[in-house]
Formats: structure tokens, sequence, C-alpha cells
């Protein structure tokens, strides 16, 4: 992976990274596929939402079909045809959402397969393994996600235990694929700056805030934002770990944060939620379900062209898949083309202008910012 | 609608319906697009299996948004934006199966909304209305579907009753859209006769046959196909409703039947069953976990070319829309194939070679033909 930055306004960046599948050009929003499929989407249709990059989970493609076979089927590109740039997650987050059902130690963590009840001890080495069998081009280091929320002593034990364990990663990490470390610490400062020196220490090729949006207020996540945002390497690439909604993303490239990714927007359209530049629509409300306009007359989508709101609240209140579909294709669209507007903000240094138009559309106040 | 039979092959009958949307060439099957979409299917996807009309459901769609809605909406073409023919059905074989939940009268039928309890009377003038509301472009006379099995006595009744309204659906008909007659009688000979003679009278744009596909046996079926193959009018297309799996398509085109339509390649889809030139491929079977073949090796579909049978078991096994969606695909495309093929051969002059390699890529029997 070879990474540039391309032009900066104040700390918000307009980088590039560059890999054999690919580049990504950043801020990057990459969509999350779980099991080897964004939920609703073929290749062709995230290919033209403008989708340089999707994540991968680990933790459930080890468990189905398991990685080995997806090795010896070709990999994770091959085995699902996305050729481009696949980021996997470590597995640690999965593993830490599953609560008492999972037992830490220092070696490592040892938890049951939900689906037969197959005992499952994983290592730090074994998560970069998985993660090599899936053919990952960004590999993530395997870390205890700190619980919120945490004391000192609580989050500086997790904290220590997990930059031990991104010593393992880097050790075991063999093939070309880019290797990220991620930052632990809580709502703790100095833990959050101990644990960047420590990774910094180590070597990573990028940089990840872990251990954020896990039930935090907005304004605590602010905080260690802006705290880091002077502090984290400027010649590599920094990913907030499963961020969020477009607002939670607009301040994070404020704060100079380059990588995104989170099931939201796609989660959300199963739910009939749709994201626009004006804010949710929730196209189950009755209102709606005479409406010829377009979900987002500020897009240029083809769910937005082809479609009205009325036959979405049809397609929703009738259970139709293809509802699914297009409200998904549609927020991703709106995601990235959110993710577009600030690269070329960025790029024409006019993103503080970008930001307030962000939202003056949603009639939002404009939160304090960085500097 | 205009009508040219281009050529014909014993019975099997190469033939185009002409409209202001685009023309139908046949023998043609119809997705089905229940609730005004084609389950799992974008437009575009539709389009590209060669799909050139879809049926829309006048039972469901007058229920959920509402026929008026649509109107207002401007119809289901803009409403869904298939903007080529759409046949709706009358609604009467929907009825027909609330079973004891319908009251039928000679003026027409009492039934109760599933969704909300409201208490609906509908008459063949309602079902011809509520199909113009929807801007359908093949409307289907209102019928009553003969239980299977029935007396002669009973299925006369009923024949009766659909013929006097046929009649009044042809005085209620007064767009330009096409209107077709239904077929009805049991297993009756003389009652289908005497039904196609009443249809003749009144003097309809395309014939149906209804009442098949029931319940009643293969060899039940082809009798009445066979029996009617040569009394069915020549200059006017020929629709066998609800029909069904690729080898009774294969043989009613046999039997001169033009036209299709049937849930059976979506439904069965959503399943784990795909269909292919040899057979049925289940694919949640544990064999094709492993298995990096395309799904039918003789197709050339986006889904066959670029997806393995192991990556569709992965997303039927984690119940990913995708897998539902890649695999309606593929269905769709393959029977859109094979009526590309029964065209081509039968303009070709070589249909009974074609019929001869489609059961033996199947390993069957060609069962006995016309003539």
């Amino acid at each position: 992976m070879k990474f540039k930055v391309h032009n900066q306004s104040d700390f918000a960046r307009r980088a590039e990274l560059e890999f054999s599948r690919g580049n990504i050009q950043t801020p990057a929003f990459m969509p999350v596929g779980t099991n080897g499929t964004v939920k609703g989407l073929t290749v062709e249709d995230l290919k033209s939402t403008g989708s340089e990059v999707i994540l991968g989970n680990t933790y459930h493609l080890m468990l189905r079909p398991g990685d080995e076979s997806i090795r010896d089927l070709g990999g994770l590109h091959k085995f699902s045809n996305w050729d481009r740039p696949i980021l996997t997650d470590s597995g640690g987050f999965q593993v830490w959402s599953l609560g008492d059902l999972v037992k830490i130690s220092e070696e490592g963590v040892r938890f049951s397969s939900p689906y037969d009840g197959k005992k499952i001890f994983m290592t730090p080495e074994d998560s970069i393994q998985i993660q090599e069998n899936l053919g990952s081009d960004i590999v993530m280091a395997f870390d205890e996600c700190t619980d919120y929320p945490s004391t000192h002593e609580e989050a500086k034990k997790s904290m220590e235990l997990s930059m031990r364990w991104a010593k393992r990663c880097k050790e075991a990490h063999k093939t070309d694929s880019a290797l990220f470390g991620i930052v632990q610490g809580g709502m703790h400062k100095d833990l959050r700056e101990a644990s960047l020196n420590s990774l910094k220490d180590v070597g990573f090729d990028g940089i990840a805030l872990g251990g954020l949006s896990v039930g935090e207020s907005k304004q605590e996540k602010t905080d260690i934002l802006s705290f880091m945002a002077d502090k984290l390497p400027s010649d590599k690439p920094r990913y907030l770990m499963g961020v969020g909604k477009p607002e939670d993303i607009v301040e994070a490239v404020r704060y100079g944060i380059d990588m995104f990714d989170c099931v939201l927007p796609t989660r959300n359209a199963r739910n009939g939620q749709l994201i626009t530049s004006t804010g949710v629509v929730n196209i189950r409300n009755a209102p709606y379900k005479m409406s010829e306009d377009a979900v987002d007359e500020n897009c240029d989508c083809k769910v937005c062209k082809d479609y009205s709101r009325a036959y979405l609240n049809h397609l929703d209140r009738t259970n139709e898949m293809l509802g699914s579909i297009l409200s998904s294709y549609h927020n991703i669209y709106y995601y990235q083309s959110l993710m577009q507007g600030m690269r070329d903000s960025i790029e024409d240094n006019i993103f503080a202008k970008f930001v307030k138009d962000f939202y003056n559309k949603r009639n939002l106040d404009i939160p304090d910012g960085p500097l």
C-alpha cells in the first residue's frame, strides 16, 4: 500500500491509498459486507455508487462459510466477485459484542459459535491468519474493545493488552497486505495517547480509532477526536471504526479522519429510513403514500431519478425485497456522494463552506470545529 | 394491439404482439410482478433478461396501494418504472383462491380484504375499471376459476357464469388496451369447446386457457391442450395462464400456446431452487458448499459468469438477500433463454430438434406430442 496526501484544509485531508486492486480516494466510506455481500446490493450496483473499498467481517466469515473454505475457493474477492480492495476487521469487536459469552486471556479469546456451539479459541495470530486466508487488502490488528464506561484502571489494563496483541499481530503479519493498528484507551486521553505511541513504536501502515460509538456521548467522542487530531501521524491513513451518521462523518473529517465504515446506510434502508441531504426520510410514514417526489431532490442516483416516494412507501408496506434493494442503493449512493463532496471541497480549499452548506440543508447549527 | 404470426412448426408458432409500449415476441414468458415489482429484480435487471412484458396482479394492487392511487400517481408503468407492456390478470383467480371466504353471485364476488377486513364487492365491470386504472396493456376478462375436480354439471354452471361475465367485460372495456377472454370448462372437453365458441362470439383480442394447473394431472392438462390445439383461433394470441415448469411450457408451445406466466422462477429462486438446462439445482445441498462450478454451465447470464455454486450456497445459508436476487435473476434469465431458443428454432424450422435436445439435456423421455 502506498499513501499520499493530496491536499489539506485545516485538519481535513484529501488523500489516496494505492493498492494493486485499485486506489481508494479519501475521505472514504466503506460499505459493510458482513457475509461477503453488502446486503441487498450487487457488485455492479455497489461500484456504480462510487464505492472503492468494502469491509468484510472476519468473525462472520470465519464461522460461515469458514476462512479456509474461502481461501480454497480462491479468496474473498473471487468468491464474492468484488475485485476492488477489501478491508477486514479483526473479529475482535464482534467477539467483544458477545459479552459474557466470551472469555478473554492474555493468549486470546474463547467463545462459542452461535451456529453450532463449537468452542473457538482465537488469538491475535489466528486473526491475522484468518484475514490472510480471506485475502484481505487491509488487515486490522486484533484488539479488545474497551467497555464503556470504564474506569481509568480498567481502560488501561484493556488498552495495554490490546497493545501487546498489536505487537503479536505485527509479528504474525507476513503478506504484503496493509496492516492497521487500533488505538484504544476508552475516554481517557492519556491512555489514548499512550496507545497511539505504542502503535507508532510497533509500526503500522495505518491507524484506526477503536472503542468509539460504543455508547459514549457525542461530546465525549468529539473530545477524543479533537485530542487526537494533531497527534495522529500525518503520513498514514486514519480510520474511525464503525462511524456512522453523515454528521458524525463530516465532524470526523474536520478532525482529520480519512476512512469510515458503518452498517447504518444499509441497515436503516431495510427499515425504511432513507438518508437524504435534508435529513432522514422515514418512507413508512403515511404522508409519502401519495408523494410523487423523489426520495431526495438533490440526489442524482437512479432511485431518485426513476422512483417516487409513493412507490418506495408501497414496496415497504408490502415487504417487497425491491424496497430494501432500492433504499440500500440510495443510501450508499448518498454516502458516497457526501464523501465525493468532501473530497472535492477539500481539494478546492472550500471545505469550510461545504460543512456550512451540509448543516444548513439539515437546518442544524454547525458544531464547534477544530482550531 | 396488432398480432402477426411469423412462422409455424406443426402447431408451434413464432409470433409477435405489437403495442405502443413495445412488441412482444412469442412464445413469450411473462415474469409475475404481483405488487408492482417482480420480486428481487430491478427494472434494469428484468430488461437485461430479455423480458418484454410483465404481469401485474389486479387483486393485490387494488388492495395495496389501491388502483385509484396508482391511477392518480400516473399508472402502473410510471409507478413501477416499467415502460414495456403490462398484462394484468382480472383478480378472479386470486379471489377464487380465498375459497370459503368468497361469495359468488351472478352480479359478482364478495370477499374481505385480508389487510383491513374491509368488505369488497367486485363485478366484471369493476375488474375492467381497475385494470384500466392501472393502465394495463393487456386486460383479462373477469372469470370464475372452476374448481378441480368438478362434475360436468358444476363445471358447466361455472363456465356459463364466466361466459356471461366475459360478455359484460367486453361491454365495459372502453380503452384501446387489448382484452383477452378466458376459456373455462374444467376437464370437460365439450365445455371447453362451448366456452371457446362463446368467447369467439363475443370477440376478444386474445384467448387464454384458464382453470389449468389447479391440481389436475399432467395427462389431463395435456388432453385439454391437445383437444384445443386445432380449435384455437389462429389469428389471435393464445395464453396458458399460470404455467409453469420449463417442461410444461415446452409442451404447451408444441400445442400452439404463445404466452405464459408463472411465479415459479422467482418463488423457487427464493427457496434456493435454481432452474438449469439440465434440471433443478437445490443450491442448499451440502455438496455445493465447495463447488466452484457455475449454476448452469450452459447459461451465459451474469450470475453463471461471475459466481460459483459455493457462493450462492453461502448466501442461501446466511439468508442474504443477494442470494434471492442472484437466483431470481438466473431463473428468469433461464426462462427467457428457453423462450428465445424456442423462438429461434421455430423460425428456423428446427423446433422438433429443439424439443429433443431440451429433453435429452434433462435425461428425460420426450412425451408424445401433437400430430
